[in-house]
């Protein structure tokens, strides 16, 4: 499935060649990343806030405290969300095809309130549910205040984009015989061995603990 | 120095005891982590969008194709630009008081363009500098129409402010002795064993691509 996209305003411009309108690649990059950035418009200028994401199906959510000025201000507002992954810098000849290797996604649209409190506990669950299986039952449950206090707002995946670079610099055959290293210096974001909090009753490791992945494979998303 | 912030805008409002305004530790972030969104208004609604930063003295500075629209929205306008690193996922005994750890710098102002191409020249061999020390003498020098390709944005380190949370779960005390493991899974960004280009005329791998470095010791910063 390679849809166009739903509007021009997702229209990748430059170096379109990198564009990826393509819905299961961007769903994949959504979900091996759970940081977003979200931008809003707060009193007439933007504001950039960093946040987790979950994605359910062609739908995205975020959350936070009833009391944060971000999720009060895109709350029923335009938004633009942003999940990138940082994949490699890219080592040219000239400073000029110096680039990273990264996976992007951008979507925009209106965000909308949950608001019901059985579906807000739905949409918690289902986070929880996709980062740590399993571990939502053995928590101790919610209560009614603290998803009173809990705002979590939703995107439709609709107006999306995805810029995906991989790869050697590109660049003229000219330069090719400069004499500098050129390559691409891998990154990778991963998690580390898990540190228990020194009152946890519990002190064996379960497993959606010791499995837990941020980032996934290199190559995921492509 | 711990200065107070220049104006409300940048004021922590959650978890106002993460804040961190001291300039020095402002930098760390920045200078720990190249890639930025950058949030501007476009045509009336909010645009987030990934780009590489760096910083020299109290300015960060941006760039990209002269063609690119972030850099016409962004330039003499209003924008947001936010750095963020993850420092791990936080696990508690409730649901409500799972965490992330982070270090996370927000920047308010209006950004400049960079308009002398000497300085355009000086700004990118300052970023090349920091991130690739001693590469810049020895690439294939830039072109006048590579310069002029080129946008360069800037902004003062003026409102600016930082969040900042590490370490175990905080809840109350009566959920501590909830039979489940809590703790931290700690996340970092690394970079990996240099590929070299196959048309790479040059085989040995410069100490400033084997001695990159992203995301920098977990602590920096705090």
């Amino acid at each position: 499935m390679k849809p166009r996209p739903a509007s021009g305003r997702v229209r990748v411009r430059r170096l379109e060649r990198l564009a990826v309108y393509d819905f299961a690649r961007i769903h994949a990059i959504l979900d091996a990343m759970p940081v977003a950035t979200i931008g809003c418009i707060f009193r007439g200028s933007p504001l950039v806030t960093p946040t987790l994401q979950w994605r359910e199906g062609n739908v995205v959510y975020w959350h936070g405290s009833a009391a944060s000025r971000m999720l009060d201000a895109a709350g029923g507002a335009e938004v633009c969300l942003n999940v990138t992954l940082i994949d490699g810098m890219v080592l040219a000849r000239s400073a000029f095809n110096h680039a990273m290797n990264y996976r992007s996604v951008t979507l925009f649209g209106r965000a909308e309130r949950v608001a019901d409190v059985d579906e807000k506990r739905a949409r918690l669950q289902a986070f929880m549910e996709q980062r740590f299986p399993s571990r939502w039952e053995t928590l101790r449950p919610l209560k009614a205040r603290e998803l009173k206090a809990t705002t979590i707002l939703s995107l439709p995946i609709r107006e999306a984009s995805a810029k995906v670079r991989s790869g050697p610099p590109r660049e003229p055959a000219a330069d090719l015989s400069w004499p500098v290293w050129a390559g691409e210096i891998p990154i990778e974001l991963r998690s580390l061995a898990p540190i228990a909090d020194l009152n946890s009753i519990e002190k064996i490791v379960p497993p959606h603990v010791g499995h837990f992945k941020i980032g996934q494979a290199r190559g995921i998303g492509r």
